[in-house]
């Protein structure tokens, strides 16, 4: 019924070439034009291959293969890049479901269940403020969007209307069935896979994640005058601070993640004993709990050292993020297609957020991983070779086909 | 034979008002109208006084009393300013000068030697890229200064030019005695002689100095999707390093100081695991030696980091400057002296640098410290009290007493 396939690859292909910058270089953000020349191209391609096509409100892509019963099993990923971007992210998922869904029809024919893919709008968050906002659309969980504004000025509803005006002129206006299940595969972004020599990771769930601000307080003075007993050094004290929490890291083990990635030191004068500062810290991990002792003991060792050095120590918490678990009975299922198809594989979390966290807040998820080479993502350098593209979408057939037909 | 005296604290408030900030900031760069005021008034002040004035061909001020046999006995200051300082860094060396020589002269006539005082013309480097310009005029020991410019692309032999005109219009011009004894008094600007509740500091000499730059290469990536044990964080490197260090600072003990001033963390975002860390090290000590103690056994510990964790460690020195060693005569004598008064006083090295480490590499010198609130220097909230900046005074003068009379 349908027509000849393009692979995985070619789609990746193309649509890398929908992008602000020469390649390698990918910068694709929601509603530029090169992001409805991705959409345009995408729902096309869905088009030619039999599925029925539809744009909904925000933008979202929907290409819906008809099952004979009630029910409706759900697919997708983003089709945005963050600046600068490689060719895998978002794109693998799309590409992956429509081939996954078009080998399916070719092989068995109408499924029971509908099928239907998301080629989510927006998730990197990487033009407006605010991410996730093509599946927050599908789960009406939206906030107020008005005023957003990009870097540059443009409003978020001005952009989206004339991006929709192009699209809408060519495909039809629909809206998504709520999903009651959903399937997303992802380059891992990680060298997790990579490095343990495995074809595919069972994603357990997304982690929690903690952001925190920390403000270290000391005394600027003379480098050469003020003996080491009377210096109340702010960077000091923030390295100790730093350091004792890496101990609480390795106290809990892995695969909790504690970064330090920002640094600003004042007044930063080579010689002159610092006299504040500040400090990013990053922790998550899939059991929120355990980011609880982490702030916990963060905090006790921070009133113990505050007493002794009389220097003072803010901490803003200003990201909390819960944490959400895949589905495990399609955990189980995906073990055994794996085991089936002779596939090394990982189960594991995710250390970062995917389409999947909003999905499961309405419906039961399963999310893919591939190997990602280096681990390198978010980057020209991202790759990912074709044969764990293909083993990938070989996993996410299988389990689509065991619940759509 | 002389007028009346002001007090010192008359002539640093009279000093302080020749700035190009509104009081209490004091700016008062080389060779700029508060600096070319400043010295007039300095001069007019000594003249008034009875002695000698000259202005030499750098802008130092040199007043003399002339002595009945042969020889010179020299005391001296800076009369210019960094941005933003206080009142009494450099001027309190003048005007204590001024008082001790004039009280000298008042209580017991014509000295056997000269007494000669220098009102250095620049010591701060504060406006041109070059410092101690003036003492090292003095001792012939000048780089190149024809290309030298300002901030603002003013040259320093024009703008030197303009100032002197205005001055030698005034003034004859002359040049100074060489000394062959050198004394300075200045306000410690570090906290010792306050929180040891000393009225005198005497210099043992002047720290030697190495800074350093040093670079951490690790690996940027994901702070959400690398596994701890997979990470090459620069940060982390750079502070096992800086903890390091401190544990070495230790052993060697006081007075060694070790600063980390200034910190950059490459990209600095708060979800990417640091790329790169650079930081400096600023370490002093008046026995050079142990800074090659310290700086072998950084190299061995970078050498050891840099096998286990596969990442680049580079260090490169950029400052390396010798110690001077104040004349040990000098120093017992400014002992029975501080106890002939009843004058408690510490031997102390200065941390920080002075031109009389300039006179050091010609003649033997003596630096003496007089306390400094909370050890605040180069800021408008410097503060010496009138009773402390008497004392040194008194000191000084018992010291030129012996060696004129």
């Amino acid at each position: 019924m349908m027509q000849t396939a393009q692979t995985i690859q070619d789609i990746i292909e193309k649509v890398a070439t929908f992008t602000n910058d020469d390649a390698p270089k990918i910068t694709r953000l929601v509603y530029q034009e090169s992001w409805v020349q991705a959409q345009d191209y995408l729902l096309t391609l869905g088009q030619s291959l039999g599925m029925n096509v539809a744009i909904d409100e925000m933008g979202n892509g929907i290409l819906t293969v008809k099952g004979t019963e009630e029910g409706v099993v759900t697919l997708g990923s983003h089709l945005d890049s963050v600046v600068d971007a490689g060719k895998y992210d978002g794109v693998y998922g799309i590409a992956a479901a429509i081939i996954a869904v078009k080998e399916l029809v070719d092989s068995y024919g109408t499924p029971k269940q509908d099928m239907q893919i998301f080629l989510f709008s927006e998730e990197e968050g990487s033009r407006f403020p605010m991410n996730f906002s093509g599946s927050r659309f599908i789960i009406d969980d939206l906030p107020e969007m008005e005023q957003l504004k990009d870097g540059d000025g443009a409003f978020f509803m001005a952009e989206r209307k004339k991006a929709l005006d192009v699209l809408k002129a060519k495909f039809p206006v629909g809206q998504a069935q709520q999903p009651i299940s959903f399937a997303e595969i992802h380059i891992e972004q990680g060298p997790v896979l990579e490095r343990k020599n495995k074809q595919i990771g069972l994603v357990t769930g997304i982690v929690a994640q903690k952001k925190f601000t920390v403000t270290v307080n000391g005394e600027a003075n003379h480098a050469g005058t003020t003996p080491m007993s009377m210096r109340k050094d702010a960077l000091k004290q923030a390295l100790q601070l730093i350091g004792y929490l890496e101990e609480v890291t390795q106290t809990i083990g892995e695969p909790f993640v504690y970064t330090v990635g920002e640094m600003k030191v004042s007044p930063n004068v080579t010689n002159v004993v610092p006299r504040q500062a500040v400090f990013s810290i990053d922790i998550r991990h899939l059991d929120a709990h355990q980011l609880d002792v982490f702030e916990e003991k963060m905090h006790a060792y921070i009133q113990k050292k505050e007493a002794q050095t009389g220097m003072t120590m803010s901490v803003e918490c200003w990201l909390n993020e819960p944490s959400e678990r895949m589905d495990t009975e399609f955990l189980t299922l995906l073990e055994t297609i794996c085991k089936e198809k002779k596939l090394t594989y990982e189960k594991m979390p995710s250390g970062a957020g995917h389409d999947t966290q909003i999905m499961n807040l309405v419906t039961r998820t399963a999310l893919l991983f591939v190997p990602s080479h280096n681990g390198i993502s978010h980057s020209p350098y991202e790759y990912t070779a074709s044969e764990d593209l293909e083993n990938g979408k070989e996993v996410l057939k299988e389990l689509i086909h065991r619940l759509a037909y």
